[in-house]
């Protein structure tokens, strides 16, 4: 198996955000995969989602047990869907998150120790410039092709707002231009779990106990809108676990067991403070912001665009994808649109590979 | 306005719960609404939700300020749905609540203080049976009717199977014969929440510090459940709350202080063992359980059914009520389906008052 360290590189100029706050150093973490070609014209940038890593694919170096396998591992890799015998595929960690790239976890230079909640709000817009600046370290200056599914599809369509002379081609998978109060409210039990964790204090909990409970009950809120309806049918029904006895005020339900299981396993291997941060930037993300519309906004796209869904997706609903193409074609935006019919839920872009890996390689050799 | 007061009756005898455990002494509180007439044969029983309690209607005798309005008021009193000038309208609080009938945070008498976590688990099916023993008590042997919603509506459907002499006709409205494995999930994120907060103590909090941030995390899983995503739209949109920034990392959508509001509003009136039992409960019903199959315990149901339910409900969705129906109709039960369409999803039968009034009207005069 290919194998692929994450390598890291620090700014120390001033990072000016949305928000007009000023991070100064930034660490970015990111992967690479595959050779790039004379020419630099066979780039294509992975923007991941929401607790995602620059881990996309391969073996990591220092990895001798397989144990952690890439986010994408089934989508990228030779003669798959991001086919790395004939691309150059960059993944970087994204702004806010805990997997090498600063967050509020790392350490706030003014007062030694980490920013916690003086972290500034970040916004997706923020992430994808950040990303625009470790391209042009490592001298990109064009990509073949963005991708991302969820958050990583919003990175993407930030990338052909703000960007749109660099990339060719954009993948938009399982996202939309804003998402809806319902996926806020989500969001809400998510934050307001983390935030009465007994070990919260206001986000100082770096080198004590951390909110492990709070930050498993968040996940826990966040599973079920990755999955669906029939998902939940399909993987669990509702069978009790073990012999349990539907009378015993502990027993429970398969679906339970996973819930529980998952939360817990998550606080492993994930900040609660990037999770409050990441989910505020995923509340706060909307491709029309300092636009008179969202028209307008989406005029900028000069890239050709993939859009894919999945129709059991209740978290990022198909009117939403359907707003989005119906814009794009108004606005001459080149844009191909692919509804695949998955029970997965929102996580499909995860899970049905096949499919998706069809329509994303015609796209790509188009 | 009409007066009512709250009344108790409190059984010395054992009550042998399907558990097989046994509970004694018992105390139901109930509340009746209108006259009964000579020969008892305008009985409505009424049976509330989750966090509901015997005051469905009318002003509290003792309420001189009407602060506190009955969960059902729209649809109980002179004129309405369940019109007070012609029916003698019964309304008992449910086994495990915490409204005055003996619920976990009623004295053990084994032990002289609250019952916290050695309450049984309680079952509709137990609570119908209690409501059973309050109306012998009562000295009715026969009920007009049954009605109620969600966890009302499943125990409506409990005295249809159970009882099958006794009632008339049988309202049972955004119920199911079984919850999905998806709404266990979100009683799972509200079980963990309980459980985590750094009060519960193994529901050993009375007198002192209780769960109060668990419980309103747990009741913010549930409103996104009472919603709808269309309700979601309508009722709050993307609207930032006041003069809040985008920017600042405690500014808040309006369907967060919705949720925060309403979650810690909650806490001040609803026992949290209580919500925990009453979950419990709702995730174990299953009307076919001690038959072979649904179709075995629907045939057992004699009274005139009338199901109603709405085409925004995703906690309990429609294929449920399907389902429900289709098994009615071929096991002969005289069954009427009316599903209203209506946006504010499960919660729509305590709202979309003026369209579940005609049909129930229409229904009892049938």
């Amino acid at each position: 198996m290919n194998k692929v360290k994450t390598e890291y590189v620090t700014f120390k100029q001033d990072f000016r955000l949305e928000s007009g706050r000023v991070l100064s150093p930034i660490t970015v973490a990111y992967q690479r995969y595959g050779k790039i070609n004379s020419d630099k014209s066979n780039v294509i940038l992975l923007c991941h989602a929401l607790t995602g890593s620059a881990h996309a694919a391969f073996q990591l170096d220092n990895d001798d047990n397989k144990k952690v396998v890439g986010w994408w591992d089934s989508m990228v890799g030779s003669q798959k869907a991001f086919d790395t015998d004939k691309y150059h595929i960059i993944c970087p960690n994204i702004l806010g998150s805990c997997y090498g790239t600063t967050g509020p976890a790392s350490i706030d230079p003014s007062k030694q120790s980490p920013y916690g909640l003086d972290f500034p709000v970040v916004t997706i817009k923020d992430m994808i410039k950040l990303q625009k600046i470790l391209l042009d370290h490592l001298k990109i200056d064009k990509l073949y092709a963005v991708a991302g599914g969820s958050l990583g599809g919003m990175q993407v369509l930030e990338w052909g707002v703000n960007f749109p002379d660099i990339a060719e081609k954009l993948i938009v998978i399982s996202a939309t231009s804003k998402i809806t109060p319902m996926a806020i409210a989500f969001n809400t039990v998510a934050r307001e779990a983390i935030r009465s964790d007994r070990n919260f204090n206001d986000g100082n909990y770096y080198g004590k106990e951390y909110p492990k409970d709070g930050l498993a009950v968040a996940r826990m809120a966040g599973h079920i809108t990755y999955l669906s309806d029939t998902a939940f049918h399909n993987k669990f029904g509702r069978r009790l676990s073990g012999q349990d006895s539907i009378y015993d005020f502990y027993s429970r339900y398969e679906v339970e067991n996973y819930l529980v299981y998952n939360g817990h396993k998550f606080t492993e291997r994930f900040d609660a403070n990037s999770y409050l941060y990441l989910l505020k930037a995923m509340d706060i993300f909307d491709l029309s912001y300092n636009f008179e519309s969202l028209d307008e906004a989406v005029e900028s796209i000069k890239a050709k665009v993939l859009l894919i869904d999945f129709t059991s997706d209740f978290l990022f609903p198909l009117y939403q994808g359907d707003e989005l193409n119906d814009v794009m074609i108004s606005k001459g935006v080149d844009v191909v649109r692919e509804t695949i019919d998955a029970h997965y839920g929102h996580d499909s872009f995860l899970i049905e590979v096949d499919e998706q890996s069809k329509i994303i390689i015609n796209f790509l050799n188009k």
